[in-house]
């Protein structure tokens, strides 16, 4: 057994997300039993990764050019912009629903208690793109928890003064939840935001 | 979103056992969000790793140096030799039992049907191990699995070759296990293996 290297590597494993020391153990096997080549690819390009990839100058999403193919894509409609906390959930957006405008990623929500403040999140940013013109409408689809909410409140003030029109996704019981299920919250959300049929 | 490289990464974290598409993804952001100096280690580590980490030419076992840390371990008891399938088993006779003697480690089991056979599982290296003497017992503590029990006969017929005692550990119901939910087989394996007290 490589004791220092191996464990070393065991180590190096445990920085991933979910990963203990077991499945590092396990992984660790993998890589230098079974994957080698697979092993040797994963190094090179965690390495270029994080070499190449840095930020959108428009919408601070993760970019290997300075501007990200959605925000360059002039098949897209620039007059929308879609507000996420974070690129997952702007991923899950994009495979899921059918929006064709544009994007910003705050890369957070606010949070003065851990020093994150409209600075961090970049909103100067998103203010100087609502102040330079041509935007319609500001969709906020930040999640529904406590920070989340209020990062929506505070960019709404932010965009009606530049009167901007500013739209909340709906919160609600899920496809496929039941009732009986359903948190008090969601269900209270459910009802206060019913639309007319 | 760096649409090609990121997309790279996540195939490449896809190469690590029990790593699915959504895993991949939520790794991908974390090391290039939260942990890039954590990612620039893990890409460092499993280069040199690649690199460094070859067999043990007496045991198998994985290893920085010609012989591994187990091997050159002047207290250890040379005269025993456990046999395990992978280093991972070797790992947890290591961290469980008070076992003291050397490994021999086969990466792997008899299994001709998918073209594993002696050679490949470095029987010929066991063998001038036992033939050069000093080996007084030879430990099998392969999986009680039929390629597993397969690989032990095989092994001892060879060792009784070279009148050299084996054994083979004991299997029976578990430390916490309950008769009621042990499988059959296990607990046949307990009544024909029971000791007398």
């Amino acid at each position: 057994m490589a004791k220092s290297l191996f464990n070393e590597l065991m180590a190096a494993l445990c920085c991933l997300p979910g990963v203990g020391p077991k499945s590092s153990q396990r992984m660790a096997f993998h890589l230098i039993e079974r994957d080698r080549q697979g092993a040797a690819k994963l190094a090179a390009t965690i390495a270029s990764s994080l070499d190449k990839i840095g930020h959108c100058s428009l919408c601070r999403n993760f970019s290997e050019n300075d501007i990200c193919h959605i925000c360059s894509n002039v098949r897209r409609d620039s007059k929308v912009i879609c507000v996420v906390e974070s690129p997952a959930d702007m991923l899950a957006v994009e495979q899921a629903a059918d929006y064709r405008g544009l994007y910003f990623v705050l890369m957070g929500k606010l949070s003065p208690l851990d020093g994150i403040g409209p600075q961090e999140l970049g909103l100067n940013l998103l203010e100087s793109r609502l102040e330079s013109g041509g935007i319609v409408e500001l969709i906020l689809a930040t999640n529904p928890t406590v920070e989340g909410e209020a990062t929506a409140y505070f960019i709404s003030s932010l965009a009606q003064k530049h009167q901007i029109s500013v739209t909340r996704i709906a919160h609600g019981v899920p496809l496929g939840g039941e009732l009986e299920y359903v948190d008090s919250g969601t269900l209270s959300r459910a009802f206060s935001g019913r639309l007319k049929l």
